[in-house]
């Protein structure tokens, strides 16, 4: 067809299909991820958006010869059916009905179910299979990727060069802290790991891209042995200048289209391999354990390091928080006034003015993530992205959502402030205050060392539970120090991990509440886990210290709900806002703060 | 050796390494679980205490062949050190110190481990299997356990005679609950399942028995089909007269020693043979597997419907519950008549006598576990028994901490009460009231369907950890309904399993504090949960209701640290319990509750 044309969906699935029977495929699945598994896809690679028109950050299609199907979870089930051809596709729920489980179903026996391995992690592959295998059905790996071959007016990949992180940011250097992940691999019994998080890439070289919207890492995947030399599959043409020095000995840059060629030679050396099977895609370790490698599952050996900040980089969000604070007060300030002169805005412009107050702001890079600015009834979809549709107007007598952050050279920050835009209603103020007392209980809280996120998760909660309310999220994610916005090991989550919460560990701290087609909630500061040696019988105790420095909206609290510690609490931290952030702003701003961190 | 003459714990081991070297064996293992891998253990088949003298409830003994280490939990460190001879045995934590991996560091390749595939559930086999496999060892399944032919002594099987339990206590009949759980099975894809664990059994035929002490079951194990037939491997001698009647169509008794046949039969026939890898003996499905069958690993499923009380058993517990409560409150009172006239008992003589006043009760079996009656810093060890020493006298000025229970035919309890015994001190009362805000907190919450202990859990431990404190064991275990007072498959604990907590299931609220050589505080009641719709937003929420009707000490309490919410709580809940319970007191005794209910 003809490129300059814009395809339809259902051209779209017509072509997609003649290359499925052209590789004699019954289905093929196009989950959201790309070649990099990460939480974020470059536009080139937003292959399921492409085929579906379906924005979200989860979902998979899969396409049969007549029929096609999407799978999303619960923070989408409006927004696909908004977005999504009815059509073209079914909707089912991916927790109430898996995709494979699902598709296991829809076919005969000897069906041949395609996919891509660089697009799914390797526990995808292995429980694939297994549904797959039960049914008597094929699982095959495809050489070339239908939607790709479908794909008439592809983006090409950005080209923008990278950038070197000054060990005054970083606080260790890429070659202590490949030496030290080198041996940490050398103890887990391997020879090699396959590194393919790009965070965790950017970490360990001190280095930062623009390939990704919000997130700031160069596009590729490596290996770093046990002794701590590493090779960068990657377009060496955004590698800058004094990248070589930069990283001291034992780093080779390659062209990713070699990547493969060195995950063979990884087996034919007969080398035991380290490989995350969530975060690396099937294809590098499928190519090195069917070319002689022996593969040892484990956690992505940089994650926990990059997890557990140094001083330097604790240093650093705090830095950048205090910097951040001032931007975000200064639009709260603004948004006060205009609305107290009648002035109602647009979610968009509302976003586009919070933008302009970080931007100015030293060390900005860019935001960490696309700004949630949702009025009224509109945050009631946690997930909501004005730049989906025509963007609200701010109603009287609502609540305002806006979550956001930015990128900064020295950290990342991400707040969500939830505030009242006219007078708020007895409601509003009730459930607002039992959010914020969920947010205190785990702000606040101390816990024995070996606490994972699924035990503290329902402290944050408790308040909500207590009257038969709760959430559809989690409560916490890690956060990188500039780099990912969502970072793990760690989570607080109903379902989260084992991964126990450790020092320097940053998290968020995000409780809220949706009322459907009503209002949305949500309080959230970053926070991150200290040793201050005030456990007893020998025990050792963590809590937690604040980053975000941001005034709560004190006419969305209904003080009756509060004990008097969560007055305290509620009291001190806007001591503490006021002390930290007073300094960088002055008259109607700094007035606007005074107000805003009164005692209550 | 001369029958008569007690072995000594290195006689023994010598027998042991004897029998050892016949079968080529370098390595073999003994675990506290016979081969119903319940967690009480019939004297006869008491292997590790018989070859250790350690009378804990969780423990592993490895015997090399010129050294021997015994690995208990964090329980047990004081204890096993005092029981267990330090000439014979080396010491170690079972978490930090796994006994497969310090194993497989002891012994050169190619050694042989042996053990006894009746005695190890099929998760332990397969673990192990990897662990040994890796270092190039064996495991050596033996035909005949060296301990049986080293134990000269060894006492016989009991013989006591099952009972019928009629159906007013039980609600459904025995072929109703076949049938239902036969449906589940089928749906699972399995023909039959391997049921082992003794209180699923009792519950499927509602039957009971007296062949462990404290719990209620008939030693055997069962196939069940899936047309809810099913085959019971027991000594027929102890069946009742009246059996099949009351069983309905369907059950077939067959001897013990005759299983073995029915799991070969199951795999020569081809069946999908549906068992719980973590409740069957690794012998049982090893046998049918190897036969032919194909294992589907699933929960043992009576586990849930067991678990899931029907309203005749709820009410059945509730009733024994009111009997229960009005025995403990008279020892209550009785106590605090004998303390308050200077006469401080012992240990011994204080269980004894709270005994007697439960074995006067209607419907009254047995115990339903050993009396934990700790004075002063006895009750330190959470899991202390008076019978292993001599017991210790009451101190004045301090606390005292019962945990008992008994079996009744229309329920199961389990209490524990902590008690002033003169003036208690300020920390005596501060530590209590944190133990006591964790156990309001547990029983008034309400959290949505789908929650799990694991996530309830912290909201007990809260207060103490705000402080610094911890306990180191789990909030709350199942309960059964005349039947083992710790069941599964929920669990209120740190890392409890996934299992939802379901309407209908029991589970103990006993979070406590223990100061090392000082005290011990335990605040237990057992509590169900039920649906009373007041979810919101189309949630179903659940919430607790309370069986337990014992007064807290009010003297230990702390009223400063209380919230009003909190001295509400307390304040109803002895409402609750002086208007169930009067009614069975008279004289000093309703004045001991009239004064122990008070409003504070």
């Amino acid at each position: 067809m003809d490129s300059t044309m814009t395809q339809t969906i259902a051209q779209k699935l017509t072509a997609i299909r003649q290359h499925m029977a052209a590789a004699n495929l019954d289905a093929f699945i196009v989950p959201r991820a790309d070649e990099y598994l990460g939480e974020y896809v470059p536009e080139h690679n937003q292959r399921l958006l492409w085929c579906s028109d379906f924005t979200g950050s989860a979902g998979t299609v899969i396409i049969l010869k007549d029929r096609a199907a999407i799978f999303t979870d619960g923070r989408y089930t409006i927004q696909v059916k908004q977005q999504v051809n009815a059509e073209c596709f079914e909707f089912y729920h991916l927790v109430d009905t898996p995709h494979m489980a699902w598709l296991s179903e829809q076919l005969p026996a000897d069906a041949n179910v395609g996919f891509d391995a660089k697009v799914h992690n390797l526990n995808w592959y292995q429980d694939s299979l297994a549904t797959l295998t039960e049914q008597h059905m094929n699982l095959v790996a495809v050489d070339q990727n239908p939607v790709d071959l479908s794909w008439a007016d592809r983006p090409q990949p950005t080209q923008n060069m990278g950038l070197l992180l000054e060990q005054k940011y970083t606080g260790l250097s890429s070659l202590e802290k490949r030496q030290q992940i080198g041996a940490d691999i050398a103890k887990q019994g391997a020879d090699a790991a396959i590194i393919s998080a790009l965070d965790s890439i950017a970490w360990l070289l001190n280095i930062r891209g623009k390939d990704i919207h919000c997130f700031c890492v160069i596009l590729g995947s490596a290996v770093l042995m046990k002794d701590g030399s590493m090779t960068f599959f990657t377009d060496p043409a955004k590698i800058p200048a004094g990248f070589a020095q930069h990283v001291g000995a034992g780093v080779t840059i390659v062209a990713e289209a070699e990547a493969t060629a060195t995950y063979k030679n990884l087996g034919k050396q007969g080398l035991n391999v380290l490989a995350d099977p969530e975060t690396s895609n099937a294809f590098s370790q499928l190519t090195a354990q069917t070319s002689g490698a022996t593969l040892i599952a484990g956690l992505d050996p940089v994650a926990t390091p990059k997890a557990c900040k140094n001083s330097t980089e604790l240093f650093g969000m705090q830095q950048a928080h205090i910097r951040d604070a001032a931007s975000e007060i200064r639009f709260l300030a603004w948004l006060e006034a205009e609305v107290a002169q009648g002035n109602l805005y647009d979610e968009g412009f509302l976003s586009d003015k919070l933008t302009e107050f970080r931007a100015s702001n030293e060390n900005y890079v860019e935001l960490s993530f696309d700004t949630i600015s949702a009025a009224g009834s509109n945050a009631a979809m946690c997930h909501y992205n004005h730049m989906n549709g025509t963007p609200a107007m701010l109603p009287m007598d609502s609540i305002y959502l806006v979550d956001s952050g930015a990128q900064y050279l020295d950290g990342t920050t991400d707040i969500t402030r939830t505030v009242a835009i006219g007078t708020p209603s007895a409601e509003h103020k009730k459930m607002f205050t039992l959010v914020l007392k969920g947010h205190i209980a785990l702000a606040q809280m101390k816990f024995p060392a070996g606490t994972n996120g699924a035990q503290l998760d329902s402290l944050a909660r408790q308040f909500l539970w207590q009257q038969g309310y709760d959430y559809d999220h989690g409560t916490g994610h890690g956060v990188g120090c500039f780099l990912n916005v969502h970072e793990g090991p760690q989570r607080i989550a109903k379902n989260a991990n084992a991964v126990a919460l450790e020092p320097g560990m940053v998290v968020s701290n995000e409780p809220g509440y949706y009322k459907q087609d009503e209002y949305g909630i949500r309080c959230e500061n970053l926070i991150y886990v200290v040793e201050k040696g005030n456990g007893h019988d020998g025990k050792t105790f963590y809590q937690f210290e604040t980053l975000t420095l941001v005034p709560f909206d004190l006419r969305l609290i209904e003080q009756s709900l509060l004990t008097k510690d969560e007055v305290n609490w509620i009291n001190s931290y806007h001591v503490e806002v006021k002390a930290k952030i007073s300094a960088s702003l002055t008259g109607s701003d700094l007035a606007w703060l005074e107000q805003a961190t009164q005692a209550i």
